[in-house]
């Protein structure tokens, strides 16, 4: 019998310019049935017919529906929020193991040090064995290379599926580790997401075809928004990531895919945990219990205020350090050589020294080390005192989190451990920045600063016991509030962003402290950006050498004024307006591009336009035979070119340009002469070569 | 004795690309100090020399904490802030004094209809008279014409003092006509602010002189944002607005501005509330009290995202019918010639027409015509089942609100006020907008879905009174919470944005529903936009013909490949390399641009550069005694062109580029020859050209 092959294309209506999620497609089938007689009988041959009809027209009926692309989008957020919960799972039972084992060893405190020691040093030397062994791009946060690719440079690997498979497993070692190692998620979260983004882009393209409706770029946008949006069930903050993760330009096409996408992922996430019984209802991850009648009187706005200069302060010296400590691995002759060669024994060796220092029969207990890193965010947003608590038993037992116990070890008030765990964790977090594993740094910077805003929140709580009074009524002191105003602010500072702030109001589902933490982060960015400080991300990129402009512009001003004349930029093969059979042919054999420029003449270089390849091969096979050589100009026709550069253009404009526009390839002139071509090679390589001049 | 003219200007560092709110300006003050003889003595000499010598010294303290243009940001949100406050406090001080004259008219129902329906007609007839003979501009929402304006292309006497001052009194008058017009505050008042932003800037350029480091262009921007924050206090909705706004791109230099100003605006709008003693602390506007704990069951998400698809569908009907009223007074020619020549008259009749239907006696005590807009919507979203009410009195004494009473009519259900609502007020407000005075749509549109969701909710509570269960916990039906999901989804849906989603968490204070509000209001804006349906701004903008690309582009989707080849681009005059003393003197008296092109020679056109005015009249001083003449070649440093775009190249492009890279004038060439300039007067022009089109 026959076998049919059925190739379905559907061609996706014209140029539907704007978003909108339902886009009625044209439903102009287009069915090639080819007939063959090679393969053979297969069984059930008419039932198997009636299941392609009817995937066909369920096929037609979804994309009368709404266009591939939304999908696509919906699929993303569905498939990152699945990977997440997923994620999220492995490593509370992973962490809950360990707790396990721990309390077994109740009585030996050497096994306990050695389970306490080895459990996170074993799993960082699995993540960065892992990673390493398997693509060595996966170490790391990722999100200053996915800011890279988002403004069009390509970096390969960076987006391919052994990436996927390496980051996936090395980020479930690397928080398994708990808060000895304080690590978290998001930074290589949106970098997986990024991954499937650019594995369901390829799907799209070859299922569209020619008629593809959307490029990589976008879906990658969408995919950065559905990252955060699927790590926290926060949709508002993930589209506000997004825009801040572009360099330049923000395309406001792009934002309703990002919403869509974020709402899909986080309604996912969410759903889940209400599925495994975690939650009743969906509702915030990190949920408050503020009192929402008089969350804070009108004049702790300033404290607020004044929370946010510290944050900023502090969170200058962090990235200072952070970049010596970058520096110095990569400069020290020692230790860079040890981590070329032995990367696996560095992790082991760093989580060991930070998992010793944490035991909790040491050190550990005025740093509330027993507590993982969910259970340090939830017991700092607290919203009783701890003081109080302390010398009120009756509080005490009412108090809904077990946690404050950790952070008011007997014999040491709740300041002493806040004011350790300041100090310390600060120094084991740069420490913990030079590990080379999938780890992303956004939650420990969030919990650091929750714990500084505690902290100024208890002190007050202290000075002020009866509450401050405003006018009629009195307000007892938040503690929480301050500790998520000081996240929030922290956060932002470090990242040089303001999206943290929406963030913690979602991971809480409370927004009676908008005002204050919108304040608080708009004066800790202010300060943390003054005197073109990089921030946590650009620090990388700078000492990496990453070649990403707006951090580059950012730390030297005096880069954006860079001409494209001071790169060499050649000029590649240049057919003429009347050239011949011979010419084309020399042309045709020495280079491999796909598109020609042709000018007036060699002489003048006035650029007429463009040929492609295979317009030249049929204006060669025209002429193969005839003797009367016609010239180029009388066979083909000659495509204008749009869109002109001169050699006095800068780098930046040339960038911004080809990336807002998404050309692949512009033209140079000078005075009406043809110079060269850019294309986004071109633009990488100027962008490192402005890199080595910092 | 002499008397000191100082002028001191501040030159702002570099090139400071980067958003950041700290700049560390460069303190090399330029003092200029002209001593001049001519003014007569003047009192307190040295005094009003130390008074200067303090200012100054502020003044460069201030400066170097941060750049000039941060402050006008903060100014801006202030001001726009006191503005909004002062307004709404005279709005309900005029709704009071409407109120008591109604009250004390008890008894006598033919004085009672008199003072219901002339008060507001009288209103409106002072609003339109008061903007249509101060500047005609005025009238509308303004909003479209924003939106064209933010896009680049200029409209005059759009942002002029005047303007403001006609829109600001006709916005008072309007809106102290209260709910019986039904016309809301948004629109018109980010008109406003825009035309804040436009003064500010004109002070901000003439103090930095050419040092600025913002173009007008960003101020507006900022100036978008803050109008939605100062209106509502709602800073992140009031950003996402402006990045909505925006045509094509939105710049991410501008999002911390936005930010900053919009958390000042709505900082100072809420700290006016609590001075006034409104409120006890900063909160939100129309606080609610839904129960946090387990706020709906995740089954009703289903409930919510059908009602997502109701709002998107009446939302179509609204908007149809919309265009179709505006194109009726359009195109009728008693009403428009009416309309042309007694437009106080109409105002009055339609204003008189409105009261009358909604008078209590008659039909309005069954859509609750009492209740003013702000208790219409605070009613609405009242958490409180009205149905439990009514039939419960303890329950009615405990509830905080007694406006629910106004929606239960004597031996009427609320079911049936809230149907009469939807179903009178639907058209109603269909002829209000057709009133010739400044006025918003937003918060009727907002208040009308808030409407369709309480009656979903009602009819919920009704079929389900012991709430619905899905496992452990029961939850009661929150009728509130669907008000608020409906208020969103149909605010979206008409304007076919998102931001009424952020809109609606921050008004309410609340974020338990922020994922049915999101996933209502994509499913509604899904349902309005799908087949190229213009949104509410869309459809007056192309029914005015208003030169906006982006809703030219969405209603007819090929606008987009048109190019500028198709309109006659001008070639103004031109110069040649080798251009004598003769021809410089010949095109600077026939031509008044500032810019000249010179291109190779006259035959050739290949484009070269450009000279500016000055250049050419040096050119002509230094040539003019001297009997050999040089060319202009010799003499003047031709300013190479950065850009060059050809014929082939759409409007759609020529714009985004030209509005991207801040572009005053770009040239034109065809195979190397000039073919002409495009300026945005061109580029306006064409868009005209365009909505001739459809």
């Amino acid at each position: 019998m026959t076998m049919q092959h059925v190739h379905v294309s559907y061609s996706s209506l014209g140029e539907n310019e704007q978003h909108g999620i339902q886009h009625t497609c044209e439903k102009n089938t287009q069915e090639k049935i080819i007939i063959s007689n090679e393969r053979p009988w297969k069984p059930w041959q008419s039932a198997r017919s009636q299941i392609r009809g009817f995937v066909r027209r369920v096929q037609t009926a979804m994309l009368s529906l709404a266009g591939l692309e939304w999908y696509c989008y919906a699929a993303l957020g569905v498939l990152t929020a699945l990977m997440s919960f997923c994620m999220d799972l492995t490593i509370a039972k992973l962490l809950r193991a360990h707790q396990w084992l721990y309390g077994c060893l109740e009585g030996n405190i050497l096994l306990q040090f050695l389970c306490w020691t080895l459990y996170p040093s074993c799993l960082c030397a699995l993540s960065t064995c892992f990673s390493h062994s398997i693509c060595p791009q996966s170490a790391g946060s990722g999100l200053p290379e996915i800011r890279i690719i988002l403004s069009g440079v390509q970096l390969p690997d960076y987006l391919s599926l052994s990436n996927l498979f390496a980051k996936l497993i090395g980020l479930i070692s690397t928080l398994s580790a708990g808060s000895t190692v304080f690590l978290g998620k998001v930074g290589p979260f949106v970098h997986l997401s990024n991954m499937v983004g650019a594995y369901l882009y390829r799907l799209y393209a070859s299922a569209c075809g020619e008629k593809q409706r959307r490029t990589q770029g976008e879906m990658l946008v969408v995919a950065s928004a559905v990252g955060v949006a699927s790590c926290f069930g926060a949709p508002v903050s993930g589209v506000l990531f997004s825009i801040e993760v572009m360099g330049s330009h923000y395309s406001v096409r792009d934002y309703c895919p990002c919403f869509f996408a974020a709402v899909c992922g986080s309604l996912t996430y969410r759903l889940l945990s209400v599925c495994s019984r975690e939650q009743e209802t969906v509702q915030a991850v990190f949920k408050t219990r503020f009192p929402s009648e008089l969350p804070y009187q009108p004049p702790e706005i300033l404290i607020f205020a004044f929370l946010g200069l510290l944050c900023g302060a502090i969170s200058c010296v962090y990235l200072y350090s952070h970049r010596w400590i970058l520096r110095f691995v990569r400069t020290n002759k020692f230790i860079s050589r040890f981590m070329a060669t032995e990367k696996t024994l560095y992790s082991a060796t760093v989580a060991f020294l930070l998992a010793s220092v944490t035991f909790p029969h040491t050190g550990g207990s005025f740093i509330a080390s027993r507590l993982s890193m969910k259970q340090l965010l939830s017991s700092l947003l607290d919203s009783t005192q701890w003081n109080l608590i302390s010398h009120n038993a009756t509080v005490a037992q009412e108090s809904p989190h077990s946690f404050w116990q950790e952070w008011s070890p007997p014999g040491y008030s709740v300041y002493h451990t806040l004011g350790c765990f300041i100090l310390i964790k600060l120094w084991l977090l740069v420490l913990a920045c030079t590990l080379p594993l999938p780890a992303g740094y956004f939650m420990p910077v969030f919990i650091y600063g929750a714990a500084l805003g505690r902290l100024l929140g208890e002190g007050l709580a202290y000075l002020f016991p009866d509450g401050i009074s405003s006018g009629k009524k009195l307000s007892v002191i938040n503690p929480g509030g301050y500790a998520l105003v000081g996240a929030a602010a922290f956060a932002g500072a470090v990242t040089h962003t303001l999206s943290p702030a929406l963030c913690a109001l979602e991971l809480t589902g409370q927004s009676t402290h908008v005002v204050p933490i919108l304040t608080a982060t708009l004066i800790s960015n202010a300060l943390a950006r003054s005197r073109h400080q990089p921030s946590f991300y650009d620090g990388i990129s700078l000492i990496k050498r990453l070649p990403h402009l707006p951090s580059l512009i950012r730390a030297c001003p005096k880069l954006s004024s860079v001409q494209i004349r001071q790169f060499a930029v050649p000029v590649g093969a240049v057919l003429q307006r009347a050239e011949g059979v011979m010419g084309v042919q020399h042309i045709l054999n020495s280079s491999k591009e796909n598109e020609f420029p042709v000018v007036d003449t060699h002489d003048s270089l006035t650029l007429l336009g463009t040929v492609t390849r295979a317009q030249l091969q049929t204006f060669l096979l025209s002429n193969q035979s005839e003797d009367l050589c016609k010239s180029l100009e009388d066979e083909c026709s000659i495509q204008p070119v749009k869109l002109q550069l001169s050699t006095d253009a800068t780098v930046k404009q040339a960038h911004c340009i080809m990336s807002v526009l998404r050309e692949q390839c512009v033209f140079v002139t000078e005075k009406g002469k043809l110079c060269g071509v850019i294309t986004w090679k071109e633009i990488k390589n100027m962008i490192e070569e402005l890199a080595k001049e910092i």
